[in-house]
């Protein structure tokens, strides 16, 4: 029998042990972000911390400004060896409101239902099901064969649902201690329940915050409306040049870094837009998809620039006769391989100044950007991720990508130098962030089994 | 000696009582708008009926569904004669900021100060003083002439500061009693320290709401920001669509029915222009003046949109990727003779639907909107107005436009079909709605002098 036939058996064998512990997990309210989630957070990381040295790691509980990381290590490196990272998080989201929950939020239990075992809770699928798939694996793997698959190293943050404050600090004290061959982060989605999926791309991301300020402060509209500047009508008359006819950013060299999709990334993507609504349930009626572009190469492959807020003057409810002193916009900039940060929001912030009229002002704020991440498709540890989800779903995975940000990602791969192969096993179903969130009892199980797959890949295949 | 001559006779000679009754006046705070005010409007009511009734009128206060009006007439019409109506508002603005005061809103008392008798408080100039010139006025006209000028009715507004929510109903149930000839409406303001102003035409006003829906709730912006409808985006390239690049109202249709500026007007403004900046210290640098037209010409002469508040989404501090599923905008039409306020909101929401993507949906929502008020310059009252301040002045009076509304002109118009001819002695510097409002000793004695000699005109001048 083989290491990988050994560690299955394992893990199929221990599966009620494993629900049963990860359910104790689910029960403890780590929130992160509210006052009242600090006992749970402490509790979540030392239950973990205990967790992790009973399997065999050298594990301790690492204070930060904010929430604990969770550091574990396993002992005994060959020289030579591949050394892997594994990152989760177990800080959980708010659960307001919970009025809309039918059921208890910290307290899960097996439901039958729709012909799944389904277990409800605040953090059933995002995230601790994602990290107890990796630890449950590591743990099989070193009760059937005696050893883990390679050097380990893991973290489990705390405050992955608040921003991450504390992680970009906690990476550079620890720097040395995480060095490794590469991140696998276990925090995605799958393409569909019978789909695998890794995520090889992400965009970078710009936040900007414009105020447009006229020369005086709030007049009487029905005075001086016909006459004064208005910050509204200068505001929204920027953002509405912000977009050429044909959906394009209209600042001048936006697109001068960006290198277009290549036709067999366009030929792979229109294929899934074949197979599945990449929207996940969301219309994309009345849209803004570039012209040219499928909806998956706009969200996946083009930059682009959203509208996330805008304020200004009378908030109501009601009218009043108000010429506001001031409007401000928040936008965001998601970029693509080859555009910079800093480059864009100069460009930006040049266009904007350039359209603002004599005697107004503007204002911009935004905190340092960062720009995409692509892991190529030929890494051994993403091709080995591949063979491994691949073994175990019988279906390919497929190689994704993302507008939205993955701060961990970012981080690791600009403070240490690391690749990282971007997995999970989560649904659009599972109401992440939302009432009644949950998970299921097959999904850990055949996420775990995924990971031995891997572990598997790793050492005989095609990263060895 | 003239009825004239005897009746500014005894206004000279009262000044010091009529100065000592308005700081007893000025003392009561009659807040509206602010539960704390509900007891000094009672007082202010209360006090201000006394008064009337001490100098022969028969004089009650009315109860409305929230605050009180003092209803005052002159007994023993005389068939054939002329009866004018006198509309004043002793109600007040809340003080806060308090600390900003440097004196006692509520504790007046007379000031020498750049060589005036100042007179700080809450009230000070809007609208106490405006309604004691014309008590004062009516007073000594009958006690100098043995009866007042005309048959007179008295209407002293107590939430003309909070929009007057129970004018309409008062009017509507006792329009019966408020049947006169012309109503003169105290609370504007001087068009400079050494020239008085009468207003002649106000423009209308529609209040508008409109909401731009997504098909969606909020989402993820990263995810689909480049792909899904954004309201936001919507929403400004409605409303930066709404002026062309003249800074016209783009709207099919929306100056149809405006009649053009004379030029006779135009040429009357424009001495105007020259004389003193229209725009009371404000900078109109960045402004939206129509092209062709002056400052004064748009802002007293020409119908136009402002946009008022706009809402939607992150509304800050801070970066949030949140495509959002609604973004509101709050606007204000002004109306110039001639357009219809049904007309205009029924081509805005027009407009605005025709630019609403498939799949999105916009809501619409304002309260009965008022057309413009112009009154004829050749009405034999607004005639006798006009001599009347020019012989207190020394000046012809202007006669102005605003782009501002006073709810009760309209209200008046509308309701009861009554030419208002509205003036007032506020000076821009008197600080009213903001911390140490004042007023004067002699603009109260001309003030009330002006009456005086409007009286004569009417009675004997071009009015009779």
């Amino acid at each position: 029998m083989s290491e990988i036939e050994r560690a299955l058996r394992e893990v199929d064998a221990n599966l009620d042990t494993a629900v049963a512990d990860l359910l104790e997990l689910i029960s403890i309210p780590s929130v992160s972000g509210e006052d009242a989630g600090k006992a749970g957070i402490a509790r979540a990381a030392t239950w973990l911390d205990d967790a992790l040295t009973a399997i065999g790691f050298s594990s301790r509980v690492v204070e930060t400004a904010c929430n604990p990381v969770v550091l574990a290590r396993s002992e005994g490196a060959k020289e030579g060896g591949k050394r892997l990272l594994f990152y989760g998080h177990y800080d959980v989201q708010p659960v307001a409101p919970r009025e809309a929950w039918t059921h208890d939020p910290f307290a899960p239990e097996i439901v039958e239902e729709d012909g799944a075992r389904r277990f409800y809770g605040r953090g059933a699928s995002d995230s601790k099901s994602q990290l107890w798939s990796f630890i449950e694996a590591l743990r099989a793997w070193k009760a059937a064969n005696g050893a883990f698959p390679a050097e380990i190293v893991i973290v489990l943050e705390g405050e992955e649902e608040m921003g991450s404050p504390s992680l970009g600090a906690f990476l550079e004290q620890h720097g040395e201690e995480l060095h490794c061959d590469v991140a696998f982060i276990c925090d995605s989605d799958m393409w569909s329940p019978t789909r695998p999926s890794i995520t090889t791309q992400l965009k970078g991301l710009v936040h900007e915050t414009v105020t447009i300020n006229a020369p005086n402060p709030d007049l009487h509209s029905g005075h001086y409306g016909a006459a004064a500047a208005n910050p509204i009508r200068i505001l929204s008359k920027i953002l509405s040049s912000l977009h050429d006819e044909k959906g394009r950013v209209a600042i001048d060299g936006f697109y001068d870094d960006v290198a277009d999709l290549t036709e067999s990334q366009r030929t792979r993507w229109r294929e899934l837009s074949n197979e599945l609504d990449a929207s996940g349930g969301v219309s994309l009626a009345g849209g803004v998809i570039e012209d040219g572009y499928t909806a998956i190469e706009a969200m996946w492959g083009r930059p682009a620039v959203d509208f996330n807020g805008i304020t200004g003057g009378n908030q109501g409810p009601g009218g009043r006769s108000v010429l506001p002193g001031s409007a401000t916009a928040r936008l965001t900039f998601r970029l693509v391989a080859g555009q910079s940060p800093e480059t864009v929001r100069n460009r930006f912030r040049n266009f904007v100044s350039g359209r603002v009229p004599d005697g107004c002002s503007v204002e911009f704020e935004g905190p340092e950007g960062n720009a995409a991440v692509h892991l190529s498709e030929s890494n051994p540890f993403l091709v080995a991720a591949a063979r491994g989800l691949e073994a175990e779903w019988g279906r390919p995975a497929v190689l994704k990508g993302t507008g939205g940000a993955i701060p961990v990602v970012g981080a690791l791969n600009d403070g240490l130098g690391l690749d990282c192969v971007v997995l999970g096993f989560i649904l659009e179903s599972d109401a992440i962030h939302a009432p009644d969130e949950h998970y299921d009892v097959e999904r850990l199980h055949r996420g775990t089994r995924s990971w031995i797959r891997i572990f598997g890949e790793i050492r005989g295949g095609s990263a060895s």
